[in-house]
């Protein structure tokens, strides 16, 4: 049984660790912090939980509670996780970073758009924790840097378009709707259900922080440097994130013929599913889930590929492929703890 | 393992059905029927099951289902179920009954608030399948009537206190608010998006036909005669029921002696939660799972005892609680296949 | 013209007063209040006036904004009110008060659900703002207490069966749901579009401050003290409260006759429409007009009245009684400025 | 007085201008048809009605129709306008389509993307209503062809850029997200609430029948043959459009000066408001009015002009645009009756 601690439990990817931690066969979470709620049941402040956990949100000092862990998953706000991480890995620990810490791997990239970093040193050994296309790296990861929500939808449309040269990658427009969780639980005017309610709007235009880590990955992918066009909305639902994205085709092909070079690129892929040809995927399949449905199509008219990407970003954007990583990193079955069947309708 | 045949699966409950059979550790589905979707894969009618499974739903006669499966559930209309139950019990399977034809004991009320039944003389050996109330009945049915879902939460609303004699039976109102799923999947006009979204209303003022079915089990606890107000109404959300009750106190008693006598009322039940004195349940701590939540308070100013009860409709008021029975007729785990935590938020 | 001072008008019910002001043939905002947006552009907080004014937020002491104005709005706090009041009275200006500060006339009442009173003398000479009940007493007023916007919903939903003896005034029960614009626009984890979304909850049962705001009132029409049953819900939408009432009756009538004594009631009320006989409100038929929509029908079996009424708890529970009083103060055509189409859908 | 017969009114469209006519000052309904509900009262059909109108739909003849108005509104489907306008324009009426019938000037390109057209003789009178760009032409219009919703949003969010040559005309990808009313009110399993709630989806990808009409107006705006991108998407909130648009930039600008070329182009218009750099509108800010915002911003990275458009696609994508259009025809004041201040929160 892998002992975890949650480090920043009380915002809505720490819940949904602890949610999801709750079904696991291998893993149980024995200490879950809150500097707000400190002292207080995880269960009265997730109702939702009542008689289903006695933990109680605490306080402690890094150094406490790395005695008795194997494993801390940081949900904490970038910034936050480069002063923890070297406590916990220093104790021989595992750590799952769910913030943007250690995701960039050039260091004065990360510090143009985020802030300066403590913990430079980290940055190389810590592994992008994207299975689909760094599962070997992930199996033998101490630092694993947990993918942003949007880099996650964006990344996996684009990556079987950009690794095999189907795309001009300097083309490349990524159109993005998120649910609100994805603000997190801070109490927000922006985030009211009155203001969310009933509203729609684009936000950080060009210039949302995970730009540069959509561009590192897809670079990677396309063997070239890349700038992309990001642009993030707020959608009136809680959980999922759609992308859709536009490049021009450098060759002329079919939509069947992409979908089919998507679902080889995917083929064993346990939790990335593939629409057939004319067939687009919505943010109500996957919310509840960890999986990522991916529909492409070629427009002939205007000479572009066009996919459409959907995740739940508290799942496969975040907690839920939390643990995906964990399970690779351990050994476990990769699925294992992952609901596969979204909550529909 | 378990045969299972859904008849009548393409709206939210056989949908909701197949759901969660798919996690089923002993019992699988076999067969699907539609008649508006024959032959037309389940996974293509709801994406959310795309990989999960290849069932296709038939239109095969009764006669034919009936030789492959060990049960059926009948997620049909009302009047529908009382044609369909004898050809499966003639065969020696068992049949839980989603609609409400087996579910009031006295003919002449059910002919009074539904329609002529043609198959009465299997009322008498029906079994009403809540299994708060009803456990050991259960163990042994060979048809047993699921309850509907407004009375689900109603029921075990007041289960407690008219059992013990709490409150005066005469003096019962509830008020209870649903989700758009317990409209099902018809096309109409009062189901639309633009109509229930920013919407609320009362329905069916005085006259909705799940009355008689609460009055009979309320009756039944008080060892009285029943009449209480029911009104039901639509809430802008998609799963979930909660009710309001009030009724007028025939002794003096504190909110936690309210308490304390719902917690050793409903002690060892797995899927009955109670809120301590003075909080009460959200729908979102139970939507998606298989839980009832009550809260329970004296009102001295008023001499009433308030009751606040959740349930998901489509799980406690209807598929989970289907599946609930079929894990006690079969002898099965009572939790198997059923989920214990809501996706919250 | 009447120049209009809005003092608290940062929130949802200053911003409505300022949205329906703009439209109002006779009257004009001079001057708005805003601790937290002092010297922003009311246009920047609110985008959806872009254009449509260039009022700054102002904090400019009482004494400085009296000299400027007419009637004054108080849109703020319970506690705030009493203590502002006097400054705009004793320059000889009308005071439309939306607190609760003014609204029960016994003060031991207030002290006992609110605070202690600090301006105790002014209390009798307040008017209970009304127009259905107080017409009249408006005419005249000074000093206007604006009902709370459950009461509103619940006094016009009884007022003629209490006023005509028709049902018993200790058998009242009154089951509010309001959206979440009642809650305010300050920025609470419970208001947060994640945590309503999707939910429903009753809170401060058998506690809410409003509830003798109504029993005075109730008890009044029913020449008796009055005790009542009052459960306020959260909706998850926006605007609109819709009450559901129960009484038993005290005499036998039927459905058609109730509703003739509602539309005799009202008969020459602008802001009131009565629902024909098996009709109901719903909360969307009036969400963004100034009526009150009632249903109204007797239940034979369990000889109760049941009433169901629906207000936009911001326009005739809050801001637009404010300015529909504010008409009558002046002699103004008492629907001037004010909505009569809700926006629908 | 303007004696206005809607023809086919009963939808959302025809609902919307209903309502919006009641407060006009100098139009009003005399007619008003609908097949399904012929002789129901508009009031029954739609409740937010009670007491505002006493019409009737009714089923009678064009011919009997034309007699007693001045000007027909055709708010029906695809293809039934072609047949109808003949009828009205031959008695000397006046006719604003809703429909695509004739905002097409390519016979070739309308029916390749619609139908057979069955009045192509009329196509070259038509006027396409969008009174940014064509006031002087619609003053003297017979017959309107009043715009698309998603062409409106999508046409002022790029005329400034493309009439000053700021961008390259062969780059344009249009990303936009539309609320449910743009549906329309058939009762559609896609159109239910429990569909569309907590959902979000691509549809029509590559092949949306507004395609064309976007193409026609943008292409002449920039002078030249144009073939877009355009990707409409299905929002959880009931009204209005959110367009994205990107395009490669032509010079070199700043985002101020972008801000500055969109202000001077709309400088006199009424309904048309552009948000200072940095800011982009939300679909809250315009629900309820006539308005399109637009927010527009240079992004230096990629070289690109981003701009977001919103509107009410009911008002100004629809009934609202064609109510502005009949005050240009009817030489009234341009504004009257429509309105300017959303209803928000």
């Amino acid at each position: 049984m892998i002992r975890v601690c949650i480090y920043g439990g009380s915002g809505y990817t720490g819940m949904e660790l602890t949610r999801l931690l709750l079904n696991h066969p291998d893993a149980g979470v024995v200490s879950i912090t809150s500097r707000r709620f400190a002292g207080v049941p995880v269960a009265e402040v997730y109702p939702v939980l009542m008689g289903q956990t006695d933990l109680v949100y605490t306080n402690d000092p890094p150094e406490e509670l790395v005695k008795n862990c194997d494993l801390v998953f940081l949900a904490l706000p970038h910034g936050a996780s480069m002063e923890l991480a070297p406590v916990f890995l220093n104790a021989g620990k595992k750590v799952i970073d769910l913030s943007a810490d250690f995701r960039i791997r050039d260091l004065a990239v990360y510090e143009a758009w985020y802030r300066k970093h403590t913990a430079p040193g980290l940055i190389p050994e810590a592994v992008y924790g994207l299975p689909e296309l760094y599962r070997e790296e992930i199996r033998g990861a101490r630092l694993l840097a947990n993918p942003g929500c949007y880099p996650t939808s964006v990344i996996l449309g684009l990556a079987p378009a950009l690794n095999s040269g189907l795309i001009d990658p300097s083309s490349v427009i990524a159109d993005s709707k998120s649910g609100a969780t994805g603000a997190g639980r801070e109490p927000l005017i922006s985030s009211l259900y009155c203001e969310v309610s009933g509203a729609f709007k684009a936000y950080k235009v060009g210039g949302h922080r995970h730009t540069p880590e959509i561009e590192q990955e897809l670079g990677r992918l396309a063997k070239t440097g890349m700038t992309i066009s990001f642009t993030p909305h707020l959608l009136p639902l809680k959980r999922g994130i759609l992308s859709t994205m536009y490049a021009k085709l450098e060759r002329d092909v079919s939509s069947a013929e992409a979908v089919s070079l998507y679902r080889d690129f995917y083929q064993n892929e346990p939790f990335v599913r593939i629409c057939g040809a004319g067939q687009f995927p919505n943010i109500s399949s996957v919310a509840g889930s960890n999986f990522c449905d991916i529909g492409v199509t070629v427009d002939k008219r205007t000479n572009r590929l066009i996919v459409v990407s959907v995740i739940d970003n508290l799942i496969k954007g975040a907690s839920g492929q939390a643990i995906q990583n964990m399970n690779i990193m351990y050994g476990l079955p990769e699925a294992a703890g992952l609901p596969r069947v979204a909550l529909y309708p």
